[in-house]
């Protein structure tokens, strides 16, 4: 039932071992199955962990990531590679954010792409980071991603 | 107490079995009730199932449509049976949920339409896709869809 | 203590039966108290219910009515009666929201009147109705109706 | 501890009784202490009732008052004595809600004010009213309300 | 890093198909790691359909099912694709959710073990199904299932 | 597709009208699917209207039902058929609901059954009705119903 | 429609003024009308107000009272007039919620009866009070209150 | 209107000062006013904050106080002093709960009481405590203090 | 692995004790890790308290910062240490967030920042305040800081 | 300030590494504070990750432990540290989370102890876990752990 589309794809449907680092991994993409009509994807990565740089201690997020797709879009399970392989990677909250933004418009140049990294807390503070690029194209939907805020206790 | 406008159905309040894929579903339309004033009808679609064209396996989504009626609205049981033909059909997330804009688009000729599919989770990470056709009339009121966004757990 | 502006109200602390049909309903009206500042003024209705035309089962909505005032107020009383008059009024959805709309204009010519219509799902799909009539005057407040969306189980 | 610009002040920090009358209410304001850059002020007043003008029976309501100062700020124990006020005082939801908002525009001129009365419901419908007084001013920030609708049972 | 224990299982890690029925699907199980001590396991899953007997419909359900191992555990993929056998097999409610407890009572003989069944709704209704098997140990704790109940609409 | 056990409803599957009044409803009832091992069965029914006897307006209830089924359970269009036929019946809120669940205990002797009416607020003060008959048997599941209590507004 | 049960009653469907204390208002009573099957009353109580006796300011809280009746069940128009009649009374939370179970307690001699008072905060910590008389029957099914605990802000 | 058992309270009504530690806050108490039957009082203190005794730095919990009075019970003013007077005391989260609780018992002597302690998380983890004293009497209601768990971010 | 942008910093990773008022305190700052593409940092602080000016009793809040950096960060543990500094600083609410704001302003010239600050209640009334300074530069994202409204009890 | 008790702590206000395996992870303890009266103390973990040892992919969950204390409570920055040392381990759900509650009863032997462990879905299933070691003291206090279930989408 695959379609040619899919054909090139080496990760998805294959044994895979988790990438060592995010340079290590890579992001693969098909072509956009909707290309005269500009649309958004969402990715919702509620696992996502990282190391201090400063303390080698572990770090945890929340990302979500949404984009819309010029020529291509990115593959589901070789994305989810890439987000393992920053599991031993150090960075700081803003860095690391950031950097999984370029690098999905690095490889996949889509119209437009933002991504919200909500950290769990640190010292009782939790950093929050909004990061786009690109201007989004008319007439496209983009709704909020309504992550719910922290509260402390209570 | 049937208006005249509902005789031509075939499907509603028939016996009907389910159409086997998404090409031998038949939409119907009747004629909109309020053509003089664009108002926006949505419907929210929580049991939908289709099955991921490289593994078989079945996906799950929970779909809401939105759209500005032109000279037509879609009968919905009309709607339930197209969206129940995707039982056997594989399509990947993207491709499926354009697909069932396209078609309602090319049915019904509204002046507007979108639709979110709101995917379950694979490898932890849950899509969604946000496409729309056409441009919303002035004067017409469009509410957020308010999903809830995907949270993992805690 | 009532004030004079009160004093032709018939319905409002008075006996009064349910009115047999939309058509029999009175909707009453007293002057805008504020009308040198327009405002929004919203009804939230969770109890109403009409008949479906073609099965003549019951239908049930929660609906929710938007307005900035011109000269007039609907005295909220015969709001209700008249709600209660679609008991035994057979239409479909969409029909049944944009006539109260309908009917709220002609009756107290609000500068502007929209009413969200979240009915009950049939077939597993619920059909929301969003219409409006007239322009907002600028300088209105008119905060989203917020109404939580299906969902399901789980 | 206390500021110079408190010391005109006579209700807060004294032992006061309730205000017969809104009109017997005095609200009190000191200076803007942020005056060179516009910001929000936001009062949530859970606490509030009133009288029915014709059945003389009580009414509830959940208040909240947004404004962006000018010269003065409103003492916020005067505006409780003040709300207070309202316990003996017959008005419908639609004058009562407005009236507060033009004494408070009396009162402490600032640039913009609104507010959204969220009143407790009678005969199974609530109102809620929303009324503003100005213009708000560019570069400030106004957050939604976020007063969770009505919702009936269920 | 596969532990011997697993060495026989036939679907996890494989490439399957998904079984024709739940007499075709094959449950898997392998030894119970902590023996010595009653616990709790608890699988939910949100993504369940089945076929109406009567109209041959697709109906949906979220089931959560919980037990207490006695010698087996059920290895999960092996769950996954017998919920995924009755894709095509007819069952009202009461009898699809009590046959998938039976079924695994029978394969995996637990100490203790209850379903919950959170049906889709017909005609306005919802239909929930508890059923269980055994006693359960004393000892071992049982959280409460906490599914939120139906609403309707508002 | 349709066991034998189905045969002999009549209006399962058939044309059917609204019965005129309770007593006009005809309850159905197939034998128990799961004899040997008690279960509960829930009905959740958001859409019920009756009638004041007093003042002759509506009333509205979210209704749960909770039943261990004995030799037999109810058939859910007849049952939603009996709700129906309460759309022009004047009684109490307490009268109502106990009325209910008597009639379910008459006809389809459960070994035990409860019902939960939750009515919509009348003078600003909802009602609650909890009744229950029989004895749960040992070893039955039953979970809280868990409706959201009314809070007012806020 | 009346029954003939209710003709005693002097306030329900009567013009009533609000009783000017709690010794002044007259609790009415009618006779239990499901005798033979000890079940529970709920009323939900969000617009109390009364004042407190040291500083004269007003106090406000949430009600719940649960009750199984015996002979007879309180008239909720009644009860309505009879928390109304706290309007201008002077008691402690403590004392205010246990004084309006006892006098229910005195008036329709319930089987069992409990009252939970959650009051408004006062110095950023609010006190709720939870009375009961009598021992609850056996075979009463009694849910939990479920009202949101008090949480600060954030 | 003030009644005679509160004329010994030194702290309400009267200008205080905050205590400098937990030994020098005087915890108040007047005459249980419902000494004939046995009823439960809660106090919610979402305004809580100590120091960590190790590194200096501010801890902050949300504490919830049941307690059954026996011939006293707490003055709630003075009760916040105290909670006030933790603001430079260096504790640990299960020292300070439980100090707190047990301060309660030695002053008022309540035939039961218990305090649960929701702390703001420390490296990422945050400790609840639970405790409690003496034996809650027969007949009592004690109502789950309901506090949302900690959830982390998503 | 520390980077070398942070060697500078005194604080992080240091022994600290906290400062004694606001202006004791250091914010250090590091150099804007993404400077070519401006992106928006959010600091949620659930745990803040000051003192009241006048009567010198604790004030609690949650605070919510979001900022659009220009050459700088703030570092996190410096501003931790900065909000922990106004712990015996008498200002009111309005005062109070605005400094905070203001200080951050001075110190990391941000290209736009805005504060909102959620008090808790003071005679049944929560303040917020919400203040910004600055433009927002065009291509920034800003989400709603989606803190839940103050909503009293039931 | 530090009291003699913790003067033993080795990794408590030290730099420290990640431990790198389970059985490298030292847990520390201190003496129980609060012997006399039996307590339940609650620590909830939402960053938590081990590796599957099948696919060698990353797991998350999110863990809550319940104990009460005997002699010692567990150092808090101990069991982080053990809690992190699963960053590299591979197990099951079940043998992980079993085998965390095991080594905390060896290590501090409490009287009780149970822990929750809420595995993100794997195949569109998460697995939750409740293990618990002895027996809970008479006059423990053990709320429910009250964790939200999963409910995939919409
Ligand atoms: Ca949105
Ligand atoms: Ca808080
Ligand atoms: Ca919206
Ligand atoms: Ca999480
Ligand atoms: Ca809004
Ligand atoms: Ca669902
Ligand atoms: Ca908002
Ligand atoms: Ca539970
Ligand atoms: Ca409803
Ligand atoms: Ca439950
Ligand atoms: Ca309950
Ligand atoms: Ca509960
Ligand atoms: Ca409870
Ligand atoms: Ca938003
Ligand atoms: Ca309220
Ligand atoms: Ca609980």
């Amino acid at each position: 039932m695959t379609e040619e589309r899919y054909t090139s794809l080496e990760q998805l449907g294959a044994q895979t071992g988790a990438p060592e680092s995010p340079e290590a991994a890579r992001l693969e993409r098909v072509s956009n199955p909707a290309q005269g009509n500009d649309f958004l994807i969402r990715f919702t990565c509620p696992e996502f962990t990282s190391i201090c740089p400063v303390t080698g201690q572990p770090d945890f997020a929340h990302l979500v990531i949404d984009y819309v797709p010029g020529e291509w879009i990115v593959e589901s399970k070789s994305l989810k590679l890439f987000l393992t392989s920053f599991r031993n990677h150090g960075a700081f909250h803003e860095a690391c954010t950031m950097m999984i933004g370029q690098r999905l418009v690095d490889e996949i140049a889509p119209k437009w792409l933002r991504i919200g990294g909500y950290w769990y807390p640190r010292g009782g503070i939790p950093i929050d980071v909004f990061g786009q690029w690109g201007e989004c194209p008319k007439g496209v939907w983009v709704p909020d991603q309504g992550v719910q805020p922290y509260r402390g206790r209570g």
